[in-house]
């Protein structure tokens, strides 16, 4: 197990944390706001009570101007280094179609791609077909049968699919075939191991399945990588954790954290809660709850729809509240600005309500009082150590 | 000796620098003081003036989250990595009782304790035994002669006392026999060492001894600890280096960081006044002030005294500050918020005063400004950089 600091002070206790991620939230000014950003437009009666109750400050997701995925940011809110503790792509695009990785599997994404008849990429994406076309594509390659590992594939979106391969003595130093531009040919799987034979064989069998299926008579291959055991949280932590999302990828890294997923229904806040509730009483003491679709109205650059999400989110808080945590986390993974239409770098706000802290800094939750808010900013993978420590789960170090 | 980048560029120079410790000094909001703290309620001419002419900041003794101890917390203020230089919690008793350990001493705490005739624990403190008893007993243990080492055994306080154990070829590789819990026997040492045959010794001859002497019947012995050599601040920042401690255990912290202890006399901040004044006239560049009331206030939830405290030590500082210094910095160890009645994680304010500073940023000297003060937050143990910098002991790095 990895062990620093946090780890060795960690102890059990009764008090319960929730971590609420609104996925996305923070932001940047927008002209069609007057400069203000969706969180700061936004209605939200019960975050700012909240706040003013709690302490502010912002989180660096992993280091200035380092822009992250989900995978990595949610890491780091986890208290994981999202540096040392990388996910591969190929892991997360598994883990976002809830496939049940064993340690060890190896994991591709594919990309369907169209070549002419000298196998130079004309289209990268095989021109976006639908994804019903997609999980016909895929139940042929499921055929696909190589010696010394099973093979599992499956459709994610459009042009978008998985491939895993489980078996003994894999590893994933093979490079992306993906030639990064129409006009080439797709880049060769070059040695002589086990993992790079299993490869070429099966892009060579796909090949030749593919072959009469143009726009999608072929295939790239990218972020090939293991599925490792994460040390989780419940032993670095001595926590009892749940995850409580509604899409897959959020269960998933937070499965690789260590936590039991939770059964949400209905498919909504209402559902989350209800399974919060449940999870509380027979013993969690740690809830990951996960918010999405700030996230997609910012990656749409939608900003009512950003707005609305929030203010949807800040209507249900009261019936995490009533369940009775002692210490309350709301923050975003990362920041997805609406005039960037993309996940960002920016610090992200962060309010921690409950345990000792120095109150009355701030007013409302916002980007700009968190900046003069009495929680300062910090590295998102240091969250974790000032939830225990607000709970009242750290022990002192040193006499 | 440990080498970075402060050690290579720090210079000899004539400049002075006085480091104040207000122990405990930073605090949360108190209800009684309608949401102040105490630093914020009490009337602080002197400090205020410091901040307004100087430049304030917030450190953060650890990191996010982690309350230290007193040991670490001071090893920070002298620019230690408080997790790499980490020490024991025997050679911390000894230090703080002015024991003259050597290197390579290996130190434990004892705790008497009372067994039943099975040998099970009833007591782990054996009933609070005064700390006459305790000296008492400590006299007994001290006849204990064990062959190849040196053993000394003194008290502490009530049921507490310490032993050192003098030799060639001791570690600290040895588990608290503390069992944890009454009903339970105590943890036996076990390994074929040099240590552990030295330690089950004193143990046996120390429970023969202790026969009789119920409730104090047996020992209980934790935190078994080396004695290392630390790099001296004398060495690593080219300090001649002294401290002005009124409690033993500050003095020991400082000693092991290099300092040479001065005698104060009275027992007070007027005595340390006077300590301070001989020693900047015999040639020492580099005060360490440690004012404990605060401290010992904070843990005792009592917030007028730790007003008092802070008040106190506001008043005595132009007798310090008349001596010359050319850098003024006032900070604590660590918060010890008086509703916690612990030490705590939160960041401490720091002052400095004196060197080229961002002046005019803050008015009064208090957490709240301390957050948006010129020096921003760091790391305490980037302190003595600064304080060096500040008082023109740094060169340039690089061209």
């Amino acid at each position: 197990m990895y062990k620093g600091l946090t780890e060795e002070l960690a102890r059990k206790t009764d008090s319960r944390i929730l971590l609420a991620v609104i996925d996305g939230v923070g932001d940047i000014p927008n002209a069609e706001l007057g400069g203000r950003t969706p969180l700061e437009a936004a209605e939200t009666p019960q975050l700012d009570k909240l706040a003013s109750e709690g302490a502010l400050g912002l989180h660096i997701p992993v280091s200035p101007g380092i822009t992250p995925g989900s995978g990595p940011a949610h890491l780091a809110l986890f208290g994981y280094d999202p540096v040392a503790f990388d996910i591969g792509r190929g892991v997360l695009a598994a883990l976002g179609m809830e496939f049940d990785l064993e340690y060890g599997d190896l994991v591709a994404r594919i990309n369907f791609c169209t070549v002419d008849d000298d196998g130079l990429v004309t289209d990268r994406r095989a021109g976006r077909i639908s994804t019903e076309k997609c999980i016909e594509l895929v139940e042929l390659l499921s055929g696909i049968e190589i010696i010394d590992v099973e093979t599992f594939v499956f459709s994610v979106k459009q042009h978008r699919a998985c491939v895993v391969f489980r078996g003994e003595g894999l590893d994933d130093n093979i490079k992306d075939t993906d030639p990064g531009l129409t006009g080439k040919k797709p880049v060769n799987v070059t040695g002589s191991g086990k993992s790079a034979r299993v490869v070429r064989e099966f892009i060579t069998e796909a090949g030749r399945i593919l072959h009469r299926k143009h726009p999608a008579n072929f295939i790239i291959l990218r972020g090939f990588s293991i599925y490792e055991e994460f040390p989780s949280i419940r032993d670095r932590f001595r926590l009892t954790p749940a995850v409580a999302a509604l899409y897959p990828m959020y269960r998933g890294v937070a499965r690789l954290a260590g936590m039991d997923v939770l059964k949400c229904e209905p498919w909504d806040l209402d559902g989350q809660a209800g399974a919060v509730k449940r999870a509380l009483e027979t013993g969690y003491d740690f809830i990951f709850l996960h918010h999405k679709p700030a996230d997609s109205a910012g990656e749409d650059g939608n900003v009512p729809a950003k707005i609305k999400a929030i203010e949807e989110f800040d209507r249900c808080l009261p019936s995490f509240l009533k369940l009775g945590f002692d210490v309350v986390c709301v923050t975003g993974d990362h920041s997805t600005p609406c005039p960037m239409k993309l996940h960002s770098w920016h610090p992200v706000p962060v309010l921690i309500n409950g345990g000792p802290q120095r109150v009355g800094y701030s007013k409302v939750f916002s980007e700009k009082e968190a900046l003069s808010g009495a929680l300062d900013s910090f590295r998102a993978m240091d969250l974790m150590p000032l939830l225990l420590a607000s709970a009242g789960k750290l022990a002192k170090f040193g006499a």
